[in-house]
């Protein structure tokens, strides 16, 4: 650690301070601040100053009198320029072998110089330590758009991400997920980690995967729908959960994967579904504003795209109604096997037709039939007590009221066929459950839908399909 | 909805706006504040008031003059006290026919009476709906504190989660995680989501449940460490991920299972694993300061526990200094397969000799034998550079400096024989990767430790063992 400058936030030295407080052990170190890397977006307070900095080699120009590095960090770009002279010999025979990508800690003095390009600054090194090498040439060229096929792209998926529209979509990402799990904490949900193996194919016996458990057969969570109910009988109240979950799907559209991160709510004591599509868009105002706060100027610039905070309430409209009017607008014609459902053309016209009317990117379309909604949504007049909420023309949520009485709840599995394989479950409602309702998103659908990139393959840190488990 | 009485922030009726934003869409409700329940520990505001509860049954008594009921939510109780005379005719008989652990809602106007125990205060009704029904007898007295077997209780976790220190549980471990996970994101980490379905058995190719994937064989992500890295390669600098890990041991101790959640860091551009551990440190500290701020009086009282906030820095030992001290006190002999890393009775050894040294609850342990690591910790003059975090007798952590040299890596892995199934992870370090660190904890093991329960069969929301896949 010995070489290192590490500086406090006023821009100072940290203290080092070196003690023994347990004689016989380890030496201990205690830096004021640890890890404070300089970003390189943070750069100008340190002008004039020697520093020590850290990154990838994102550029080396190698002329007769000098040579020119630009190094990159998470956050931006520095140029280093060194002289070609007797005093910098040893620093020029580094650049000399050095190649892109490499990653290298330099050491030296950081000078303003309005000639150079990259933010009129340049580090003029006294130290430089490659700290790894670049060995190849990159089997990826990640910096072009145009780079290859997606397929390409996910085999090198680690250097794919290297790419700064796929480094700012993780920062999003988080960005969006952390002021929407903010959002629940600070309305006191309980988070919940429900298990991901379960006993048995039980919401639909379909689209699962089946996992050797030693000795017997299990399967993978498509959903914890289940246990998030169960924490509900519990008298947990409101929880949440953000978790992998797991589909079968034989399915290769953009929007689908095999594996995806699911937000999931279930929210005790709410009087109808009303209450969650409130909570809903609520949570998603929240992710959306701190999102377009701190990152809607680069968005705009890389992606091209303006995030727009919704206002509430959001359209709501009911399925038959909506297909009036797209009958109406667009000539649709709603396909036999999609009568009281929605398919993906059908979600498209939804969002061109409420964006038309009301200028709104969000639709929240209710009374499906109750023989394409799932078993556990109350009904009221046999019309399923939920929604789907629609997205720039992609189902985002499905969302609901659940029947939380047992006998009727068992009658709804029934005539699904269902009352054997979730025995287990309906047990849960014998001992007195209050009314409630939720709803799951899934995030990498959020995300693409977010930022607007073709498919789940592009959005995803490492997407998985029927024919993809590599990386 | 229209029976529902809302409060806002200070205690008045919120507004309720009948709007009709959309023509020809539902009408919309907005309240002010939504699903703003009445909490029990905050009922003292409403005193004189007419309000709504909901919750469920804690407690009958049907006396000949008066009915007596406790309700309770996830934070407390309230009594409600109903005379027995002709004007409460029709409330007597709803309360005749109650069953305990029932749901129900019930508006009336709540005053002080001094003569009830339950908080000074009483639940005058005048109305009463029953939201759910209890049909059966409770198969587990769950407040009974040895209600049953482990076994017997975990057949009935939805019931056994209705004990008030399990509820107190699951608080306590969403405000731990969360205050953690804040201090990572203050830190600038992006979260990632890797796959939980994985194309190699990577890491060490025993212990990992086998997916059926469609026509392949696939796997079950013992951790995320590979992909972790794979995010620093890629430039992302500092990561998180709070997921399920999944491990195929048979084993049956307190202290393992076959699933849990690990909360995992990885962090680009350290010095050496000294960085780590006092990232580590600075971790922990802030969740169980939040704990302890929130949650020390109700822990102290329901589960004797003080929660102690560790000083920094943590003792630190090297292992073979620690088992000449084991040896001399304790007259602890290493068994032969233990020489270099340390088993269970060692871990309560240790941490035995650091309270009463140091009365640290925390220790770490450093310099194993590159034997007893995985081959992906750096190592210097053959000391692996990391290190096991100790806590109250059990090890919660391991972490590590990671090699990030390819060469070195790639014959590390040579020598555990590991080579061939992980091709695609070496190539991550082929174009470029800064020196990085990082460590996991499991989340539930943690909590197990915090609270001081037996085993995590008591800890996790729903327990997967060897033997137990159900609920």
């Amino acid at each position: 650690m010995s070489d290192y400058i590490y500086y406090n936030k006023l821009g100072g030295t940290a203290d080092l301070t070196v003690i023994r407080p347990f004689s016989g052990l380890i030496t201990v170190f205690i830096w004021e601040v640890y890890m404070k890397k300089i970003y390189f977006n943070e750069l100008k307070q340190y002008l004039g100053k020697e520093i020590t900095i850290e990154g990838f080699v994102d550029n080396i120009r190698n002329l007769q009198y000098v040579q020119f590095l630009v190094i990159r960090d998470i956050n931006g770009k520095v140029q280093v320029t060194i002289e070609k002279n007797e005093q910098n010999c040893k620093l020029n025979n580094i650049v000399d072998n050095l190649t892109i990508e490499s990653t290298v800690k330099i050491s030296g003095v950081l000078l303003e110089n309005e000639k150079v390009k990259l933010n009129g600054m340049e580090l003029i090194p006294n130290n430089i330590v490659v700290t790894s090498k670049c060995l190849d040439e990159l089997p990826l060229n990640y910096k072009d758009s145009n780079r290859a096929l997606i397929d390409t792209r996910l085999n090198y998926r680690f250097l794919d991400l290297r790419n700064e529209k796929n480094i700012l979509m993780f920062k999003v990402q988080t960005c969006l997920i952390n002021a929407m799990r903010e959002f629940v904490i600070k309305n006191n949900f309980i988070e919940i980690h429900t298990p991901k193996i379960i006993g048995t194919a039980s919401e639909s016996g379909s689209e699962v995967f089946e996992v050797k458990y030693f000795d017997k057969k299990a399967y993978l969570a498509q959903s914890p729908q289940f246990y998030k109910q169960m924490a509900l009988t519990s008298g947990f109240d409101k929880v949440f959960e953000i978790a992998p979950a797991f589909r079968a799907e034989n399915s290769n559209s953009y929007r689908h994967t095999t594996e995806f991160t699911s937000f999931d709510i279930e929210i005790s004591y709410i009087d109808s579904f009303e209450d969650i599509m409130n909570f809903e868009e609520d949570l998603l105002i929240s992710g959306l504003t701190a999102v377009k706060e701190k990152y809607g100027e680069e968005i705009k610039k890389l992606f091209n795209v303006d995030v727009i905070i919704p206002t509430k309430p959001f359209p709501r409209i009911k399925l038959e109604e909506l297909y009036k009017e797209l009958k109406d607008k667009y000539n649709f014609e709603v396909n036999y096997e999609d009568v009281g459902d929605m398919n993906a053309e059908a979600e498209k016209l939804a969002s061109k037709y409420i964006k038309e009317k009301y200028n709104h990117e969000f639709v929240f379309i209710t009374d499906f039939s109750p023989k394409k909604r799932a078993f556990y949504h109350m009904r009221e007049n046999n019309i399923p007590q939920g929604y789907d909420l629609i997205w720039k023309g992609c189902e985002i949520t499905t969302g609901a009221q659940r029947e939380h009485r047992y006998e009727i709840l068992k009658n709804q599995a029934l005539e699904k066929g269902l009352d054997q394989d979730i025995k287990f479950y309906l047990e849960f409602f014998k001992y007195g459950c209050p009314p409630h309702g939720g709803f799951a998103i899934g995030i990498d659908r959020l995300t693409m839908l977010l930022l607007e990139t073709n498919s789940l393959k592009e959005t995803m840190f490492i997407f998985r399909g029927p024919n993809r488990i590599e990386p």
